[in-house]
């Protein structure tokens, strides 16, 4: 690696980073290998420990590194890049990256709706839900936690929504229920993930996420799905085209 | 407010959450009033400890109530609902939902970029960007944290930039400097919000925000603005839609 621009206006520790972050880009490090120690980046760039220390915990919170308490620093898996557009062909997205997605079904049943999800799907005080509830993978590794609710009336027969996974929720709308969604409306906000989410999650508790809630409407504007997913942010990020 | 229905299939907690979020809809409880204790709870609803903590331990992730140690529980502000399309008129959005925006400069200076901003921009190795760097507020209060990075070569005299705030950077590029922008990428993802940043922000460091980064180009696609912003979680709420 180049040593780096003592007499440079770019503190230290920023051009380390860029560094640090060459070597990962150009492949010389990758996901899961060791980075060097404190004390090794003070040798081998002549930098103080304060320096080598920030690099490191900048790196950490863009989510380029991890740390493992008494491990190390590591190098984590790049982040997905995620159109919010296309959020709802995850597993298409997945596919296109190389990535193999696998929806693991965590629950099918009928529910009563919270008095959200009522307004959302704009159902009766007594009509029901279906909640199917699963966790999207990317090669084995779990992206995102999802409960989509359903109004009851539009699904004859609950066990076939069993089949998503191999084909996605809106391919099995069309093809069995005869709903075609032409239509969604998204919401998002950062959140901490919880201890239940971070179970299913693999991963901690108080890490950042992002909490989307989807409506999903047909032709008519019939709201057809209500979807509230827990994305890791430290596996996702998003973007968008404005014009 | 209505007693809970003990036969319900809904659980306990979840109809006390619904019964004090109706309190605050209908404009019982308003912004910064103390609601009650978990022992009034308890006595005004009939229910167990753990249903009155469960209740407001979910209230208080929405973001709809919050605590403050030793005091008690509080009704939180509304969050701001931002389209994630009209992202770049802020204060515009702040304006129609009647808050007063306002922009605080926190400075504005000639910076060697760094190989991202260097990269956004299209900048040459030796090409130098201006950062401009404000608080956007809401009547007073910060909601997002933000930099600006410019193409030094673009703006002339960097002290016109001190006139953002009164008008919008982007009108203010298209009066001053001829500059029209008709599109911008933008990519996001979920954070903690940072110690200095949390300073910034009048906020707590730990607690969720959103990381957008923006690049905006001209008519001719040339990129002249890549911004970098930290917006409060617990302030605004993100939402778009799809078709």
């Amino acid at each position: 690696m180049k040593p780096l621009q003592y007499e440079s206006v770019i503190p230290l520790y920023h051009q380390l980073m860029e560094r640090l972050k060459d070597s990962i880009e150009k492949g010389h490090w990758i996901p899961g290998d060791k980075i060097p120690s404190e004390n090794q980046l003070m040798d081998r760039f002549g930098v103080s420990r304060n320096t080598a220390k920030k690099a490191i915990e900048e790196l950490v919170q863009e989510g380029i590194l991890y740390r493992i308490q008494g491990k190390g620093t590591f190098v984590a898996k790049p982040k997905l890049q995620q159109s919010l557009m296309g959020f709802y062909s995850f597993s298409k997205v997945l596919k296109e990256k190389g990535l193999n997605p696998k929806d693991v079904i965590l629950k099918i049943e009928e529910v009563k709706p919270t008095a959200k999800i009522r307004e959302a799907l704009q159902l009766g005080e007594d009509e029901n839900a279906i909640e199917m509830k699963r966790l999207r993978c990317a090669n084995n590794e779990p992206y995102i936690l999802e409960s989509s609710f359903i109004p009851k009336n539009l699904i004859p027969n609950m066990d076939q929504l069993k089949k998503v996974g191999d084909i996605s929720l809106y391919d099995l709308f069309a093809q069995e229920f005869n709903i075609v969604v032409t239509r969604a409306k998204e919401a998002f906000e950062p959140v901490l993930i919880r201890s239940e989410e971070s179970e299913y999650l693999q991963t901690e508790e108080g890490l950042p996420g992002l909490l989307l809630e989807r409506t999903a409407y047909d032709v008519n504007g019939t709201s057809v799905e209500f979807c509230i997913s827990i994305v890791r942010g430290d596996r996702c990020r998003f973007y968008t085209e404005l014009t």
